[in-house]
């Protein structure tokens, strides 16, 4: 053992346990209580993440935390439920030691309070190979209005929240590219990337609105394609309107060019959805309210696939659909 | 990508889908649903295991997985919950193609069947170190049923399941020991590290009944002294009635002295219990109707700690309390 090597009971009661909620029993159980309101269902998701894969070694614990419970949040969020708890286990080399998980377990109770959720308990182990984080998270949805990727149906419109291709362009950012960019723009950027801003109000109240849902994590049309598979329809995405921000448009600048490049990126964790077209004043009342834009992108047609199409509305050729790992 | 590397979409498809029950969408979606019974608290418990640490690289692959799932419901059945689902994510090294991977998943198959339970979705990620697998289990409680590890009280008899120390020996002949021991004793302790028994049956049983409750993985002391620590009193092990099989029998042989090793020693995954005295004869009918047999190891005492003592009721010195990996 390292001097500074901490052990599993020492681990949980130190860095852990705090985080634990009520029905964690205070993290010296064999399990966990989950109480479940009538007329609901609880939702269940699980990611792990691996150093060196998903994320970089020398990436801050606080945000490589955070990011591991967003990306998680925003596929309840995707399933139009509520975040109520999580568990977690990590495999960890011994060299990262009490300096790491405790700035780690700083990143989890920041958005335990952000996202109102507690630590139900999980598990801590050592690994000699990079640190392999895996995140069970658990949400709520009122009985039959869980929304499902299988329900887009021809006719529906096609949106997505927020901006896309952030994510993207904060990857290569930290990879040194766009020098010239201004700071400001390249700390967005990388800001997006490192820490999604996953749609916790937006999913749960697009319930009854939203005909099929998903996060945009794989890519945006690898992602929409999942939508279509499961729903046994195509998709017809406009490229030109695909939401920008600020600083992607600066990163972009005149090299247009990469734009089919932004709509096969991921890791963007905005919500991708279909809904009838007389949903569309309610789309943006509720847009409004929670304050979350949403951008109509194109429309559900019978079929097989996803196309992509320029002003013309000739079909525009994409190399890479879906996100790739470091 | 090796030749026979599967991408993580193929890999979902092929060998966990077939797996997945009703709630888990056919891992066609963002997360899972659950439904949880009226009168019900659902109960969640998580564990990971390392490749080279928890289990050796050449065990068989549906050992494996088997393994990882049953120390899960042991973990529930010490709460006195009954198992019903699982989510699991696997992060995994490339040399571990399709060969290894449909043997992991017919191990897990094999044991859906045994235990009644499903999957419920996770994720599939890749690695450049060790193999990290990590469950989380599912399953359920009548409303302030759970038997917590906090309700033992002085007076109480404590209480294990079946036998203690196979794993030990096990693991000791996995390693190359005990060559003398006849093939069958051999092969029965083996089969007691790789495939734990878990107490499902027992375990939900046992509410109403015993007073705290936790299952043997640390340690049969170290376990216990987890009951003592949380309900706040000590505890007295009889060396003498450590319940041991024939084989562990054969084994000791008359090397008696190696008896504190074995209280001390984990992976056992029996039930250890505290119960008042006058339960006893419910218990003794239970054990006889679930056919687990269960012995009476000791007694709860007022103050803190857990002694182990010889016939004389003298004070036996114990090296190492608790599990310690390879």
């Amino acid at each position: 053992m390292a001097a500074d090597e901490v052990g599993e009971f020492e681990r949980i009661r130190r860095f852990f346990a705090p985080l634990a909620g009520p029905g964690g029993l205070g993290l010296t159980d064999d399990a966990a209580l989950v109480d479940c309101a009538p007329g609901h269902r609880l939702v269940v998701t699980a990611d792990a993440i691996v150093a060196g894969v998903h994320y970089l070694l020398e990436d801050p614990p606080d945000l490589v935390a955070r990011k591991l419970l967003r990306v998680n949040l925003s596929d309840l969020a995707a399933m139009g439920a509520r975040p109520l708890h999580y568990a977690l286990t990590t495999a960890l080399p011994p060299e990262l030691g009490p300096d790491w998980l405790a700035r780690f377990a700083n990143g989890l109770a920041e958005d335990q309070r952000r996202y109102g959720i507690d630590l139900l308990g999980g598990d801590s182990v050592g690994t000699r190979g990079p640190a392999v984080l895996s995140l069970t998270a658990i949400g709520k949805v009122a009985e039959g209005r869980e929304i499902r990727r299988c329900g887009a149906k021809p006719g529906d419109v096609v949106w997505v929240s927020g901006t896309i291709g952030d994510a993207f362009f904060g990857l290569a950012v930290l990879r040194g590219a766009y020098p010239d960019l201004a700071a400001k723009d390249r700390d967005q950027l990388v800001r997006h990337f490192q820490l999604p801003d996953p749609r916790t109000e937006l999913g749960p109240r697009l319930c009854g609105i939203a005909s099929a849902m998903i996060d945009v994590s794989d890519g945006l049309l690898a992602d929409l394609g999942h939508i279509c598979e499961t729903s046994k329809v195509s998709a017809l995405v406009e490229m030109g309107r695909l939401p920008l921000s600020p600083s992607a448009r600066s990163a972009i600048g005149s090299r247009l060019d990469i734009l089919p490049q932004l709509a096969a990126s991921g890791d963007d964790y905005e919500l991708l959805f279909t809904a009838p077209v007389d949903a569309t004043d309610a789309i943006i009342a509720l847009s409004s309210a929670v304050d979350v834009p949403v951008t109509r992108i194109g429309s559900i047609y019978v079929g097989t696939g996803v196309r992509l199409v320029d002003a013309d509305g000739l079909p525009v050729p994409v190399k890479a659909v879906g996100y790739r790992h470091f």
